[in-house]
């Protein structure tokens, strides 16, 4: 390490107040510079305490949360979909997902998410972390839940095709990370921590 | 689950052809429908094989691709940096990463992040996956490494503040997923992916 540029800390010694020196920058300005049925996009000037000053882009905060479900029935599989990505262009293997909608809290989107898009509520939900998606250019959080206790009920989606579901053994779960389909970072950020959890 | 609407398909028995009978849906039209300095938003008007039609929006893939690197010093310390996000507007904790360059390598990119990021080079870097982010906007992936057997060398970054370092002992690595600000998808799957791969 050069030691010229940079304020080594370690995170070991100093823990939970790592944060606790920074000074955020400061935004002296925010304009939508583009807009589309789906997207706002917002300029913003920001003044760093050091004071440079730079203009950055990111997608305007919508406020809107989402969720992504980890379901295990009781017969210890796991229950994946399998759906068509237009970022991508090719069909995705991940698990149940969505935004939260308003007035609901995220455990009430979840169970929604996990009726609509694999016909089964669950009885048991486990928050296991909020994760964020490149922070640099999107303010979305995600909640990561671990759901078990399943039953059977089937709530109507919005697809425009049927979702496929996928079972899979929960003592094979670590060979889906071999699968070149089941790349979502969230998707299987979700998977670690469920298993980690499920270990305990 | 209900059996009406949907195709079971048990992942174990298929394995690796389970995708295999999906029809993709075909690609109508594309246009893009807003931009910015940045960001280019592209309407897609998609059929499905079932015939439904409907119009999706997403980034307009740019074909640049990204790396992000887990550095593990020979003293058994993961090299983390903490930089301010535009998007959720705090400082975020991850690993270096970035895009790859026209001409460069995914190796090769990796290698320079370092580089820029953390003032070191990698003599081993080890991918460890190609992983999605929001695949159904986003078509860009990200290959994860795991560097080892690092050297000093310090490139020029375009950073508008000197980036924080956190070092954090590779021994208490799972702790670093109780940090809030340890919540980068991307960087908690590369973690898990790289603890993983040094337990062999």
């Amino acid at each position: 390490m050069s030691g010229l540029r940079f304020d080594v800390v370690t995170g070991f010694q100093t823990g939970h107040n790592m944060a606790a020196d920074h000074k955020k920058p400061q935004i002296l300005a925010t304009e939508v510079v583009a807009q589309s049925q789906l997207f706002k996009i917002e300029s913003l000037d920001l003044r760093f305490s050091n004071g440079v000053e730079r203009t950055y882009e990111r997608m305007k905060p919508s406020g809107r949360h989402a969720v992504l479900v980890v379901p295990v029935t009781a017969d210890g599989d796991i229950l994946l979909i399998r759906e068509y990505a237009a970022g991508t262009e090719r069909y995705e293997l991940g698990f149940p997902k969505g935004l939260i909608d308003a007035g609901e809290s995220a455990h009430e989107a979840a169970n929604r998410e996990l009726k609509e898009e694999i016909g089964f509520g669950a009885h048991q939900l486990q928050p296991l972390k909020e994760v964020v998606l490149a922070p640099s250019y999107f303010s979305s959080r995600m909640t990561l839940f671990l759901a078990q206790d399943l039953y059977p009920e089937q709530l109507e989606g919005d697809e425009p095709e049927p979702l496929e579901i996928v079972r899979w053994p929960l003592s094979q779960a670590e060979e889906l990370l071999t699968h070149l389909d089941f790349a979502e970072a969230r998707s299987i950020t979700a998977l670690f921590l469920a298993l980690k959890h499920l270990a305990k």
